[in-house]
Parts: structure tokens; C-alpha cells; sequence
């Protein structure tokens, strides 16, 4: 078992993320909650920086997704402002006189409207975020502010994560080759919907903000949405997704390859967060077919992803498929047992309701000592697939949950 | 932490069950899974015995669930088999055939029908049940039957539970005093609809099957369906009734002290279960207030119950309200954040969206430390309330399921 402080033994280094036309960014230390460690992360975007936005179904949200709500109305950004160790939730009036303070702060830095600054908070719930630490520290970050700071931004809103997530992806658009990069924050408190989690993706793309919502929300979908480490939804959750326009493409050209990186971009980052998971030790796929439709795919597939039992299995390096298929007709989804397969590793262990005659564990057996651990379930219904994705569940999750505040 | 095959530190001492008119009953070894224990409960009844049953609504269940659903039909028992060790699920065909001889076995021993036999099989799932052993130890147990040993039924149906588990009350009914005893077992994966559990309540009461069927299904609502370990549901889920009628009532009587005694038996049954949940350390009780209905109180209060980071926080003597609000806000019930408060142990943390001024955390932490933590959410909207119970999520629970089958 790791311990902790321990990097996630599923983590993967961080790419080396280029500039972005327009985007110069930075972090820096305000004392926040962290002693020793950056804190507050600023990006700042020209004029006519279109923005997108999705956020947590979380029906008591932090104050920052109740600004970023509103502020997205006007469609355009000059500025992102994160802090991290302080979620500013059920902070009532206190908490929104914060963060519109952070954004006058920010606004009057840039020379821009308060609503055209967006911001995110993560971090212990129900304090007071304290803002004039941020308000304090904001000029000196800006004035640092420069187009490769990429690596200190991911590291700067970081929680309970062991290593910093990015990802970055060029597509043709309207003629020009553009670049999307996406930072990412994440380990505890994730699942649909959405993923607990703070994501921000830059692109040079010139594309308007009712353009980007529509290729944001799927893309969301496709990826965040499909991973859980513990059911939990947190009251913060955010992608943001800033174009800067620098690029200079045609605005209105076909973007089937640009949602397509973006698609890539945020699954890359979504699987990370979930690599990140608090005390994963696996990685484990969930691939559901013959289901009676896709959405009922998912939600056996996410049903088996939240399922205790199957996640102290795979911890424990046990093919225990019968929590496989217990998990499975709780789902409530159509199933019939009797034409329910389930296999690990690319072995059929059972077929059509019962153990597959002379199965041999040998394989199943080595598969579950990996680090990347897939589950094939068919319902043998329909034509309907899906994908899931979760991490097992271990000591380190009960170590860190324990005494996380505390 | 408790060792592994230590007894639940929220464990209750057995109370000792009466004799039950009619009823004989007794436990064996027969070696299905298990060395040195009992591991299959045998219960007899007279002629003219009524039953009702509530089952799993996993739509993957085990081969005994078909077969008490089909024997339900007729309305009448003369006995109950149970084994332990083999849950006797998802094995298909030769698990049809394994329930099918048990029954015909118990039915030649008492000189009834096969359908008149009702049969439960809780333990590993996805392996066949070896019936021969069961057959096999039958005779044996038939005739060593005793109006006594509800001691050693309760122990017989043991898995993982670290105590035996069983409750009696008594009832007026229809001019005569009643009985009615139940033993359960269950620990892990424990979930509504229903807990995973088996339950057996045996009675004197005469009471046709209709209405001993109308009056369990609420009795299993108001106790089992509002308790969760694990959030995970198991296919053998079982609750049965068994009615006598050795007490000689007027069998058209009012049901009222009946169905209310039913249901203190059944929940102080769901309560014992929860104090043996895997690995708990903590019973917790979330009473949900003000809420737009019960219905919505429920679902709110389970969405707390079933959240690992607020059983986490509670097993880390943490009243983290912060996990408490996300809990709420996560179960996608209507919730206004700034009419919310949250309290532990009687005292307020938080009222109407942030945190009570000048909140004392010292009662709080003082109740933190005890075994039985009592958290309260008003959501400030309507007159619905509802009351969930679960344990605390510990190093145990990942102890006892990451190693359970291997």
C-alpha cells in the first residue's frame, strides 16, 4: 500500500504543454490552507476570448460555480482565477461576497469587466474562503504571468492529487492547425455527474462561444461522465474551455476534427484523475455490450464502476465475478441472467449464466495482478455498448478519508 | 480496528427466543463451504401454515429466488431450508437442479409437496451448490428438529456476521396473544431493495397469506429498505413469514398491534444487521426533516447513508458537514443550499446555508467519539421526513472484502 504522499502508482508524466496564442499563465503561493506549495493559479486571455462551461449537478454547488454560471451568459473571458484548499461551499453570503471580490480584484488587474473573470475553488467545504489572501497575492501573479507556466498551473490546484494532469492535442480547423491544451485536478469526491474535478482547456481555436458549448457538453459526456472512484459528487466540479481566437481560422468551418481532439483531450485527463483516484492501486475498464440500448450500457457500467464489492475484489486481485454479476442486476437495467456473460483480461469466465466449462484461471489469475485491469460484461439483449471507467478501492482511501480534515 | 473473526463492536446479545407453536426447527453441518460450524437450518411447520415473502429486486438472482417465488403461489409452507457458505447464484442450469432436489428431499422427509418448501442459499456466488451434501445431512437434521434451537438457527445461517442475530415480540390479535420471532443474517453488500440479508420470522398468528403478504411488504419497507452497508444488493435478498395459526386467533381480526410488532421485529433485525456491517465501527442514524416529501426524505437520507466519504469521515471521528452538504446534494432531490442546516449529535453545525455562528465544536467531537452517531438534515422546504440508517467505512471493510473468496 502506498503511503501516504505517495505518487499514485498509476501516474503518468505530465507532456510537455506548448503555448496557446493569447493564453499567458502562472501560480503562485497564498497560504491559503498549504504551507510551502502553490495555491493560486491565474490565466489571463485577450480581448474576445470566447469561454465554455460545464458544472456539477451538485444541487448545493460552491459560490464559484454560482458565478461562473452567470458570468458565462456574456460568452466571453479575459481571466481565470483558482484557488486550491479552500472549496468556498456553504459559505452563504460570506462566500459570495469572496469570490466577487476575487473577480474585482482580478477584473481590475486586466482592465476588464468582473464578469468576464471566471473562477473555480476546491479544497475543504464550509469555510469561509479567506480573500484577501488571494486579493493580496493576485499582482504579484500577474505580473508573472508568461505562456509556458503550464506545468506550474497543473501543479497550483492540485488537492489531495499525487501528480499534475495535462494534456495537449493539435486539429485542422477552418484551414489552420490549432492547439488544445486541458490542465486537470482530481483524486476523491469523483463521479458522474460530473467527475469531482476542476478541468480548464485553452485552445488559440477561433470559434464562438455557442460553437464551443455544443462541442463542450458532449465531450464532457464522453469522457468525465463515464468515470467514477466513489460515487461522490462534488459541489465544485468545473470544465471551463477558453478560445482565444489566435489562431485566425475560419470561424464557421466544420469542426468534427476539433470536437474529436477535444474529445481526446478531456478522456486523456478524465482517465488521469481517475489514475489519481485516493488510493488506487488499478485501473480498471468496464466494457459492456448487448445491452438494449447505449444508455443502458452506461448505466451497467457505471453500476458495476460504483460497486464496493467489485472494487475491493479487483484490490484484492480476486476475479470474483459473481460481484461482477450481483453488480450487474443491481444496476436495474434490463438483464437476463441466463444470457449474461462476464469475462477479465479477455477471458470469458462465465457464458449465458454459468461458469464457462473447464475455465481456466491461469490468465485471469496474471491479468488481475496488473495495474490495468478490464472487465467485459455482455448482456446478450441488444446491440447497445458502453465504457467505464473507475479504480479499485483500498486502505488508501480509507487513510485518506479518515483524516482529511482533521 | 478489529481483527479479522473478531465480533462487531456494535454487536447486541442474542435475546432468547420463545418456543413458537407449531415451529420446530434445527441446525446441522453439512460441509458445503465451511469446517467446524453449522451450515444448513432446517424449520418445520404444521398443516395449514401461511407464508409471505419479499425478495431481491436484483435482476440477477439466484436460483433459490426463483424457486421461493413460484413456491409462493400456493400460499403454504410445511418447511424452510437454508444453507450457508453457497449462494447458489448465476450457475444456471445445474443451480435450477440444485434447489429443485433440495426441495424434493425436505418434502419426502415431511410427507408434503416440493412447492410447500421454501429455500435460501446465502455465501459465494457463481459456484454450484453441491446438494448431495445437503441432502446427504437432512435426515439427520429432520429428526433432531426442536421447538428450542432458534439459538442454532440463527448461527446456522451465519457468513461473514460476527453475531447471531434475533428478535421477538408479542401482539394482540383477534383475542389471543401472539408471538413472532426472526432471525437474519447478512453483513455485507447491503443495500435497499433490499438489504443483503436472509430474514425468517416465524409466527402463531392465524393470518390467511394475502394478509400476511400485505402486511410484510410494508414491515420489510419502513426496515430493511431503509439500511445500507455497502450500497451493493445482493441476489439472494430474503425475507419470509411463516404463520401457524397455533395461536388460535380470530384470523379476521384487526391487524393493527400485529403489523406494528411485525415491524419492531424486523427493524431492530435490519439494525443488528447494520451493527455488523463489514468492518463497522459506527452505527449512524441521518434523520432527514423538511424535505418536499417523505419520499424525497428518503432518497436524500439514503444518498447520505451510502456516501463513502461521509462514512469515511465518520469512521475518522471527523463531523465533516462539508461531506454531509455534498451527500445532500449529490441524491438529485430538491434542496435549496441556503435554507439547509446540519447537525450532529443534537447540535446545529450549520443553518440555513453556513456555518452557526460561534459554533461549539466540543459537543460535537465528544459524540464523534462515541458508537452511535446521530446526524441531522433540514432542508428547510416541506414537512417530509425520513430516517436511514448505516455504519462507518473502515480498513475492515477493505480487510474483509479484499481477501473474502481468494
Amino acid at each position: 500500500m502506498a503511503a501516504p504522499g505517495a505518487v499514485s502508482p498509476l501516474a503518468v508524466t505530465l507532456p510537455t504543454l506548448p503555448a496557446i496564442g493569447g493564453v499567458r499563465l502562472g501560480a503562485a503561493s497564498a497560504g491559503i490552507r498549504y504551507q510551502g506549495r502553490t495555491d493560486l493559479v491565474m490565466a489571463e486571455f485577450p480581448p474576445g476570448t470566447a469561454v465554455a462551461g460545464v458544472f456539477t449537478r451538485n444541487r448545493c454547488p460552491g459560490a464559484p460555480i454560482d458565478w461562473c454560471r452567470d458570468a458565462l451568459r456574456g460568452g466571453q473571458a479575459r481571466a481565470l482565477v483558482v484557488n486550491a484548499g479552500n472549496a468556498n461551499v456553504f459559505t452563504g453570503a460570506a462566500g459570495r461576497q469572496a469570490a466577487a471580490a476575487t473577480a474585482d480584484a482580478a477584473a481590475a488587474l486586466i482592465g476588464c469587466a468582473p464578469a468576464e473573470v471566471f473562477l473555480s475553488s476546491t479544497g475543504v467545504i464550509g469555510e469561509v474562503l479567506p480573500h484577501e489572501k488571494i486579493t493580496t497575492a493576485l499582482p504579484g501573479l500577474h505580473a508573472s504571468l508568461s505562456p509556458s507556466a503550464w506545468e506550474s498551473a497543473a501543479r497550483g490546484i492540485m488537492t489531495t492529487d499525487t501528480f499534475p494532469k495535462g494534456s495537449t492535442r493539435t486539429a485542422e480547423l477552418g484551414g489552420k492547425t490549432v492547439r488544445i491544451n486541458g490542465i486537470a485536478k482530481g483524486s476523491g469526491m469523483i463521479a458522474p455527474d460530473m467527475a469531482t474535478m476542476l478541468c480548464f482547456v485553452f485552445t488559440d481555436a477561433a470559434l464562438p462561444a455557442a460553437t464551443l458549448q455544443s462541442l463542450l457538453a458532449p465531450a464532457v459526456d464522453a469522457s468525465f461522465n463515464r468515470t467514477t472512484v466513489d460515487s461522490d459528487t462534488s459541489t465544485s466540479d468545473t470544465v471551463l474551455l477558453f478560445a482565444t481566437g489566435a489562431a485566425g481560422n475560419d470561424a464557421h468551418a466544420d469542426t468534427a476534427a476539433f470536437a474529436s481532439a477535444l474529445r481526446v483531450v478531456l478522456l486523456d485527463l478524465a482517465l488521469q484523475v481517475v489514475r489519481d483516484g485516493e488510493g488506487a492501486q488499478k485501473l480498471i475498464r468496464i466494457d459492456v455490450t448487448g445491452a438494449v440500448s447505449h444508455g443502458s450500457a452506461r448505466r451497467v457500467a457505471l453500476a458495476v464502476a460504483n460497486s464496493p464489492l467489485v472494487k475491493t475484489a479487483v484490490a484484492g486481485e480476486d476475479a470474483n465475478w459473481g460481484r461482477i454479476v450481483m453488480a450487474v442486476g443491481k444496476a436495474g437495467e434490463p438483464a437476463d441472467r441466463d444470457r449474461l456473460s462476464v469475462g477479465v483480461g479477455g477471458t470469458w469466465m462465465a457464458h449465458n449464466g454459468a461458469v464457462v466449462p473447464g475455465y481456466d484461471e491461469a490468465p485471469v489469475v496474471a491479468h488481475m495482478r496488473g495495474r490495468e485491469i478490464e472487465i467485459a460484461i455482455d448482456l446478450g439483449l441488444g446491440s447497445g455498448a458502453d465504457t467505464a471507467w473507475t479504480c479499485d478501492l483500498t486502505h488508501g482511501y480509507i487513510d485518506i478519508n479518515g483524516s482529511y480534515r482533521s
